[in-house]
């Protein structure tokens, strides 16, 4: 079925639904690197090996509060018999100027500070008197309503060793490394590595801009009235939040009627802000099926828009080729409501990851039991039925009606019936694609 | 320990993590309900019962492309026999003008068409000739190429019984009834409904904006050079990426000096375009956390913040509390990166989806193997170690240190470490929290 040799012999053939989407993955390529700034390049795919440039931390400096000091100074000090010195000044954070700690003397330092030249370690505050004279310190009184704390004397309670409390430079990691590598995807932590390491921009594949478009005369906004056999637009809707959730900058582009001129012109318009074009609806085999009638003839540079019947339901008709002198993947995705977003999850969720450089595939699938009978189910096509998940255990949500808007919003998940089964018995195992 | 006498007879006490964000959760509201458009309340919680207004569909109508027959008239149809009509006219999708189908004809429809009066059933075009006299039709033939499709004579190879390939009124879900509950997040599904019954707004908690300040005189923002004892702001670009994927808007406000006036006037400043305000660092004992220093001292209309320690490591010194004139949540999270990131996960990610009026807790915690041994857990405290999990099993990375950035962008998930335990051995099982 699946040669070349045989879809030229077949064009009437249906595909599978691993055909159709082994077809669009293959023929979209990743959407080519730019620099962003860090916080617009979340979620993206780094495009470069990112080595550290400077030590971080990039000088020895304190993890607590309190003060720095030299070892010997503090050999054998207790509670009971304190080491006593001379507090020579502050070190805060920041501090590009630091004091030099000599034999007897202690500077006041904070966390993140520079350990300053001749201290050895850190005491914390709580292990001195903080320079009060009296017990155990809880802290230090502001600089700015004591700044006396930065002079006079601390009774030190605890012996140091060397190094103690204190972070070496380099110590989370050193010039030279690799701080994130090529294929990473940036979360939150790897944002904040790549601050912590001076990055300002980065170098990721960009997300996608996807052009919406529902395409029917029937089609009327929400919040206008319905004149005789209209209906609200509700897939422009659907496929631009699903767009969103699969990670794409969306454009919702309002219903086009079923006209060729305005679809072609629309077409054309759109294609400037597009990396991929999603459209529903106007792609089986009626008399007014613009989208397959216009895009099925598109020639030279137009590109091409193959259509075709594809051995699922819901989701049969599908159309999918490149347009444009960009050659824009553009997926045809059929009207029925139901049908548009199993088609999204199955082909365009996919799609819209490959163009971010992300593994395709990020939708769990899972056994489950089925607790009630699937009566009926097409011999030779895979059926998508919407379903609710709990527990290892799934139930399906009103009828396989592609038009049952209702239960597609009570479903989350999918059951997936297999090209070869009619009917699933109660407690038979079946695989259920859990959505979101 | 939590009983608000001894709250008060041991100020300088430890708090646990739970006691603290108890503590969070009980003083924040939900953020009031406002009217959003459609796809701009994606993921947001709706906050009104939505009925149907009128039956979906609005009409019978055709769910296949075909013919509108009457049932008598193509009994006993066969490919052989067929059933011969007349062609009266097209009922495309959007039709408002319908024909009415008497004995022996047949009106040619499209899917999603009305069914015209008169009719019945619909016979999908796959079972006629399409109007051709040949063999069964594969389609018809466009409109606009071959206008002559609408009129003249079909054959019908099927018999039909009433109400075959037709959409009833109401089928979907009928007027009166409960569309959506009040409570229910709104994912691309339940935002097509919504579309689909005519809705252009909808009542919803919007995303709350939170304002994200670092503070320190050390911090310099990435991509400018640093001068000694200075380091690059990571914590406002890691609180922001976490802030917009717990689900809110994020402001990132430069990192701020450790000088109250500077402080206190741009929490002023910002409180115009905050639900919440998060600060990290000036949290601590040292004489320069002027995050501690300034918000301790509100009064009156300035509201109040508390700052505890928190036995939890790391982590362990937090504020919280309520600011200016509209009493806004204000989480003032320690300054250490790694501190700052597990802060966030903990109780601001909950406080945030709190605003919204989702369940605080979305956090996946799992069972694990603990893959290596952790030699040392601070007693008394709840320590959270970065840790990478795959199939059951959690190994930690890097260490407890919590300037250790270049770690935490390689964790997935946190090893959550109990209060009582002070080690733990290679086997044994530990709590996980998925980060992500």
């Amino acid at each position: 079925m699946s040669s070349t040799a045989d879809k030229a012999a077949a064009p009437d053939r249906f595909w599978s639904v691993d055909e159709h989407l082994d077809d669009i993955l293959g023929k979209i390529r990743p959407l080519e690197p730019i620099e962003l700034q860090l916080l617009d390049a979340q979620g993206c795919v780094l495009v470069e090996d990112v080595t550290v440039p400077a030590d971080l931390p990039g000088f020895d400096n304190s993890s607590m509060d309190g003060y720095a000091v030299r070892t010997t100074d503090v050999e054998g000090a207790s509670e009971e018999f304190p080491a006593v010195l001379t507090v020579i000044g502050d070190v805060a954070a920041g501090s590009g100027e630091l004091p030099t700690v000599g034999h007897g003397e202690a500077a006041r330092i904070m966390t993140g500070a520079p350990l300053p030249p001749g201290a050895e370690a850190v005491v914390p505050v709580e292990w001195t008197d903080g320079g009060t004279g009296g017990g155990p310190a809880a802290g230090m009184a502001a600089r700015s309503a004591a700044p006396d704390g930065a002079s006079g004397e601390v009774r030190i309670h605890r012996p140091a060793v060397a190094r103690a409390h204190v972070r070496a430079a380099g110590s989370d990691v050193a010039a030279g490394a690799l701080a994130l590598r090529t294929g990473t995807v940036l979360g939150p932590p790897q944002i904040g590595l790549l601050a912590a390491i001076g990055r300002a921009t980065v170098r990721v594949r960009p997300r996608p801009r996807v052009v919406i478009m529902s395409t029917g005369s029937e089609l009327v906004a929400p919040g206008e009235s319905l004149g005789p056999g209209l209906i609200h637009d509700s897939n422009s809707y659907v496929l631009t939040a699903c767009a969103r959730d699969a990670g794409a900058i969306a454009y919702r582009v309002g219903a086009v009627a079923d006209d060729a001129d305005t679809l072609r012109s629309t077409l054309e318009d759109q294609l400037v802000r597009a990396d991929a074009v999603v459209t529903s609806g106007g792609v089986s085999v009626g008399a007014y099926d613009v989208v397959k009638e216009t895009l099925s003839e598109l020639a030279g540079e137009e590109g091409s828009v193959d259509f075709r019947k594809l051995a699922m339901q819901p989701g049969k008709p599908q159309g999918f080729g490149r347009v444009g002198p960009d050659r824009t993947p553009l997926l045809a995705l059929p009207g029925n409501p139901v049908s548009a977003y199993v088609s999204f999850e199955l082909f365009v969720r996919p799609a819209i990851r490959a163009l971010m450089g992300l593994e395709p595939h990020d939708r769990e699938t899972v056994r489950a039991v089925c607790a009630e009978a699937v009566a009926s189910s097409p011999e030779g096509r895979r059926q998508f039925l919407r379903a609710r998940y709990a527990d290892g255990k799934v139930t399906t949500v009103g009828g396989p009606g592609s038009h049952l808007v209702k239960a597609l919003a009570e479903a989350n998940a999918l059951i997936v019936v297999p090209e070869e089964t009619t009917a699933v018995e109660v407690g038979a195992e079946v695989d259920v694609i859990l959505l979101g």
